[in-house]
């Protein structure tokens, strides 16, 4: 089950997209400090979810064509977001209102399962992230990901992924040919 | 509210606890390849997650006195865990079998919520984990952690908190004493 396209089907159902515009590369969707009032669905392009501090960014996650991304971190908590959400190619968006959302969770308990499932893949998901990072050798990251995320390799331009892995272009360059 | 908590009192509340046990510390809840059947309170002592490969441990996570413990990825799968569960200390356990939980959570609106906003509050951990862990610099990750997570330094042994944060039990003491 796509519980992704479940979700976008009864959102559509229900007439719940307040929404529906393009970004363009470099825009967007929300920084650093804003309240996320939505969840996006990215029906064309690609986002990367990132933090920054004094010396550095960090990509935390990808959205990619057919899934959702949100600041989750201000989405659950209604507090100013630590993350920066930036197209990384042309995106055309649809969104949701969080309160459009949450009344929609709590409207069947079929709903309320399907994003309790939502949110156990993402702690899944999160839990292969931190093996990932804490992976020490480079090519044992790059093989981890390239086998659970093949499409990372297809949608997202190398110069971000080396970031997401904690490489430089160069040693990706070289992965990827080896 | 103390989600945990209000679950604790809920589960003695419907009599589901299924065992209520010790283990000695480097005991182990749950080995790798398991699948994992329990939700785990502990009423005292400490846990640690752990992955492991051929040249290392990851600690994953703790588990602290008054806080829930399971092997994540095989409890929502059914799938043998990756992880390790292991006492720290001596430890005081109570189980709930997670048919009994999954229904107790199934029961009412309420607990649903309840559930949901244990998942919200975990994905919010483990993103500041993340974050924790791409953070170059030990001083900083010391500062972030011992910010967020004072008790830590208070419950678990210094060579496990060094693991935790991915620097050597030295430069851990010259961190503390500075």
């Amino acid at each position: 089950m796509d519980v992704i396209q479940e979700l976008r089907k009864k959102i559509s159902a229900e007439n719940l997209w307040s929404r529906d515009f393009k970004i363009k590369r470099n825009e967007y969707l929300l920084r650093e400090g804003e309240i996320e009032k939505y969840i996006y669905f990215i029906e064309e392009g690609s986002i990367r979810a990132y933090v920054s501090n004094e010396e550095e960014e960090y990509i935390i996650r990808f959205g990619y064509k057919n899934s959702i991304i949100t600041a989750l971190d201000s989405f659950f908590s209604g507090k100013p977001s630590r993350l920066n959400l930036q197209a990384i190619k042309q995106c055309r968006i649809r969104a949701v209102r969080k309160e459009d959302f949450n009344a929609l969770i709590q409207k069947s308990p079929e709903n309320t399962r399907l994003y309790q499932f939502v949110l156990e893949q993402l702690i899944v998901q999160q839990m292969e992230r931190e093996m990932d990072i804490l992976t020490v050798l480079p090519v044992d990251r790059y093989k981890r990901v390239q086998e659970r995320s093949p499409h990372l390799f297809q949608e997202i331009p190398n110069k971000h992924i080396a970031s997401y892995l904690r490489m430089t272009p160069e040693t990706l360059s070289r992965l990827k040919k080896s």
